[in-house]
């Protein structure tokens, strides 16, 4: 016998990825095709049940690798694979059960992604990544012993199973989970899918052979929390579910949530109580649509900024709300579902939050990190997330740094006259005639100009969003009825009707009472533009010190995550000197990354390490601390001019611009933090 | 300096240990203790503010040790000292901080109990058992750096301290804990203390120098729970209560509590609620009684028969209650208390709940195991806990062997004509004068006999339990009113009026109507002696078999465990044949031996482990399926007489004693299990 294993090896080639190798004759194709390093799915254990490791055999010459493949080189059928292929008509003829089929001869298979263990999923953003399914849950169908008089118990007989069927050693196993032992080894007459965790702990177990295996990524934003409910064999997204956060009612934007968790004795418990109850619902949502029981959904991965990290937690978010804004734990964490009170999972499902970097840098900007991967890239990325702060990330594959510039709530529409959150009924879009004075406004909901509609219709806004407010700006700047200080020029109103001049400020109608919701003006004034420029002055100034750290001046792409980078336009980001110079071209809305970022975490364990090492590595800057960024701040609050540090602002910005002739009304930074 | 340190070295004695060896001058006497292997406690980590690890110097010229030891070499009190010493009125003259006296010459010390990190405690119980005080949580005081910008986070910091301060690296956090770090360090302006379980998880964190560790022993029998609160740091007893277990509303013994589980869909859940509920009140009460908070509380180690072991956890016993008795679970297991609903104590403590042996072997046996300790003696034990089964455990340093047999209720005073479980008001002991016939009796509650009263006094019995019933049987087969085979004799009423045929069955008046709570005579009759002819036959069957398991005639120690235990008079229980012959000198009760054991485990870590091992080395033998079993408890269903298996009997029996001279009627083994 030894001696006939040692004499007789035959040739294996696989495709696609190509692997090949010499593998001993008779044994599995599964086995073989391991041996090679190529994964073919399994979850019954080579028992010739589940049919996941169908392979496709080629026949023919294949001169490349030198063999002549033909299904007369493996094993025929046993009656086990004939029975198979009897009821899911398979035909044995080319397709076999790589764990029954054995090898007798050189041979070439086709591995078809459905039988790959380790799934490809292309996500289908801005960047476009190729990810290998590999999540941190597992399936394995064991059969187990009998039990017997003075025999082992059922969890001893299980772990045996496990080593012997498996070669799965150390097991431990989820104390509750111990409940079901029993009745599913009752259920399913000794037979049973485990669920592993992390390749050592039984997190379920279900009776018979099972295959759902669900997990959710979740990105808790200060606005919206939405739920993307994955199978994690396939790694396919099978619904999404958003909704508002309903920490709003306890405060709008983050630092009155964290002033309402640090003045109200249950302040913490309620913040904390609501973010849980809107998940269990998304869940719920989420498994109804994919029409899986939401009890089935074994593993979580959660990012937002580190707020909503905190409060997700059950920690007081108080020390984040002012200096030295100290992380309670910036390091990833595993948690149990059941300890969150996540009722609507799998009782022993795993919680895994990804790290933050630092204060103001969340477990969203490291999913922003593991999505858009500027680590890998030997160009400059500039990824900026905007909301009360702006998170930055700046690098290439020599070094990362971040930042969290305090941009205050303006480009959220708070603290402007008719400012809005972006929601139906904003105005997000404005343009002004230069010859006529006319302006003109989309509203969200509608992708008509107000303009366009019929004589009986109207758009009905409620208020102006970050990015119509950022367009109002740009039109005024690029048509030279605002100087580059900001200031409405003294002739304004003679040049559009909607100018006015209104005791000693000036003030632009966008949308007039007759036609608005409320039926007041919708305008933008002075100060409104005022805050803009603080805005963008900090986004700017941040980016500038992150630049000066990195030591460039220019970066290859710029990509706006987040809404209100989906809203806003890049033009206009610009043309106000949101952003640093760059071709438009290399301006991008990138949506949301940081949900991306946890979904690829859900979807593929050595991402989520990546994830965590690369959070560690990113060089937090401390905008606070660093003097330049005031001066940096300072300069930027201007609108620039096509100058050396923006050529591109030559095609954009037309030479009617007028540049301020009094000095910048030097205002220092108010702490939005 | 270094040449220096290399020449210095100096003699180090510490008594009562004895420990010795030669220690580098300058080093503190804390470090060279432990150099020695002498763990002095110290929680604040060497600052010379907990006062734990005072020792006291002893002077004078040591013979045996060859040195003259010196307060003056010893290095002076620095300012701390100095301050703690005022404080606390510490006569630095002999008794020093070990934190704070360093060695600068030839020493001895004395380390007194309370210094001493691992304290012994000397279990109080039949067999005296000195531990060491050795818990699997610990307190660790440390100081952490001030939070700064851009710096590490809490948990980042507590790390670095308890790797600079303790040296202890790659801790884990407990997530929930995570909550209790920024207010924690706030109020201990960053100090705090961390209680570290099994070394590796800090599962508490509180604000500054604390020094309250405490935990729970649970023995959760099927009559009786009984909680053990103990001082952590001391070994001390705080506290002690007791309930009767709430689950005999859903089945007085432990079968009929399986067969609620079985058929009410709801009865695993309230079964195990009922009895995490009464856990709760149970710890509450004695934390109220030890003056601590309950959730002061951060281990418990927990046993009970294998049936309350599952129902603890929650699991269903339904497969304990039919052959082949399947555990779902067998080894140790170690659950966070709040995943129980064990709200009582601290919200991250841990539960030990000590290891099965076998289906009828349950973490109560482990528990006794370790008080009694039989795998260390060189002598044979033969250990019973006698309850609706026995459980016997026979073994020595060689081997162990447990078994569980049948006995069925009759001990604990059920299916007897009157009766009861042991409590106040149940006859519990019986006397028969031989000459009058006149029968005396003692109920539970108090100390005189009945004929001891004065006349308008009334002990009022109730019933008659376990321990009455053996003594009337002992009493009419000493006396040899009933024979052997447990018939009444035809001329048993001519020789006691309280005795009399009754149809064709004879029975015997113990307390008459006048004199009982409820106006019934109680009485004992035929049925009554053949329930415990058949009870004491399982157990006696039981024991043979181990025995012949064992290849052993005899054994040198009888321990009888748990409140029957208690109660039962060892002449009774080797007269009428319960347990095999034996000195009588070497049979005791050993009380509680099950909450002892779980005392110990709680105790000390390596007891822990050694239950975990020596559990499974327990030979276990299924009485159900040995034909011997059956034999031996056929022929054990008649009295003994002083034969070669009895010799001591020859003491106790006298002559009277009657043989039977009809074929025992031979019963089949009723299926109590």
């Amino acid at each position: 016998m030894a001696q006939n294993s040692r004499s007789k090896h035959h040739k294996l080639v696989l495709l696609p990825s190509g692997h090949q190798g010499v593998v001993q004759a008779g044994v599995t194709v599964l086995d073989a095709a391991r041996s090679l390093g190529v994964e073919i799915e399994s979850i019954c254990g080579g028992r010739q049940t589940c049919g996941k490791c169908i392979v496709e055999a080629e026949m023919g010459t294949f001169d490349k690798h030198g063999i002549t493949s033909s299904p007369d080189n493996l094993s025929l059928p046993d009656q086990n694979e004939l029975d198979y292929a009897a009821e899911h008509e398979l035909d044995l003829g080319t397709r076999r059960l790589a764990c029954a089929a054995c090898i007798q001869g050189d041979i070439v298979f086709h591995v078809p992604p459905e039988s790959q263990a380790r799934k490809q999923v292309i996500r289908k953003a801005a960047s476009e990544l190729t990810l290998e399914v590999n999540p941190a849950v597992r399936l394995y169908y064991v059969e187990v012993d009998d039990a017997s008089l003075g025999g082992l118990s059922d969890w001893d007989r299980v772990q045996k199973a496990m080593v012997e069927q498996w070669n799965l050693n150390d097991l431990t196993i989820d104390p509750l989970v111990l409940q079901d032992l029993h009745p599913s080894l009752k259920v399913g007459k000794n037979t049973v899918t485990l669920t592993l965790w992390s390749g050592s702990e039984v997190i379920r177990i279900e009776p018979g052979y099972e295959e759902g295996l669900f997990g959710c990524a979740i990105d808790i934003g200060s606005t919206t929390v939405a739920c993307y409910l994955c199978d994690l064999r396939s790694g396919e997204i099978l619904a999404t579910t958003a909704a508002m956060n309903p920490q709003i009612r306890y405060g709008e934007d983050l630092m009155s949530r964290v002033s309402y968790a640090m003045s109200e004795p249950q302040g913490v418990a309620r913040l904390h109580r609501a973010i849980i109850s809107t998940l269990n619902d998304l869940i719920q949502e989420a498994a109804g649509e994919a029409e899986i029981q939401s009890g089935e959904i074994c593993e979580m991965v959660v990012v937002g900024n580190t707020v909503m990290h905190h409060l997700f937690l059950g920690i007081d978010p108080t020390p984040l709300g002012g200096a030295p804004f100290t992380l309670s734990v910036q390091g990833a964490i595993d948690i149990p579902a059941r300890d969150l009170k996540l009722k609507a999972v799998h009782p022993a499902a795993k919680v895994h939050v990804l790290p933050c970097i630092a204060g103001h840098v969340g477990a969203d900007n490291v999913g922003v990190l593991l999505a858009e991967r500027p680590m890998l890239d030997d160009q400059i990325s500039l990824i900026v997330d905007i909301g009360t702060n702006a998170e930055i990330l700046l690098g290439n594959q020599d070094q990362v740094f971040s930042a969290s510039s305090p941009t205050g709530p303006a480009f959220e529409g708070a603290q402007i006259t008719h400012g809005q959150r972006a929601a139906p009924g904003a105005i997000e879009r404005v343009r002004i005639d230069r010859e006529t004075g006319v302006v003109r406004y989309r509203v969200i909901g509608d992708d008509r100009w107000n303009d366009e509609l019929a004589d009986d219709e109207s758009l009905r806004p409620t208020g102006i969003c970050g990015s119509g407010i950022i367009e109002v700006v740009g039109e005024l700047f690029s048509a030279g009825w605002i100087d580059s200080g900001g200031l409405f020029v003294q002739n304004a109103p003679e040049r559009s009707q909607a100018i006015r001049y209104n005791d000693r400020t000036a003030e632009i109608t966008i949308a007039s009472g007759e036609t608005t919701e409320s039926g007041q003006d919708i305008i933008v004034n002075q100060n409104d533009i005022r805050a803009i420029q603080l805005a963008k002055a900090a986004l700017y100034a941040g980016v500038r010190l992150l630049m000066d750290h990195m030591g460039v001046e220019r970066v290859a792409r710029v990509k706006l995550a987040g809404a209100f980078g989906s809203y806003i336009d890049p033009t206009y980001a610009m043309l106000i000197g949101m952003i640093p110079d760059c071709d438009l071209d290399d301006v991008r809305s990138i949506g949301n990354a940081a949900g991306d970022g946890a979904r690829i975490a859900l979807l593929n364990l050595e991402q989520r390490e990546l994830a965590g090492r690369e959070a560690a590595k990113v060089h937090y800057v401390e905008t606070a601390v660093e003097s330049s960024f005031q001066e940096h701040f300072v300069s930027a609050m201007d609108f620039p001019h096509a100058t050396d540090a923006f050529p591109h602002l030559k095609d954009l910005l037309p030479d009617v611009a007028i540049k301020s002739e009094r000095p910048s009304q030097r205002r220092k930074l108010r702490n939005n933090t």
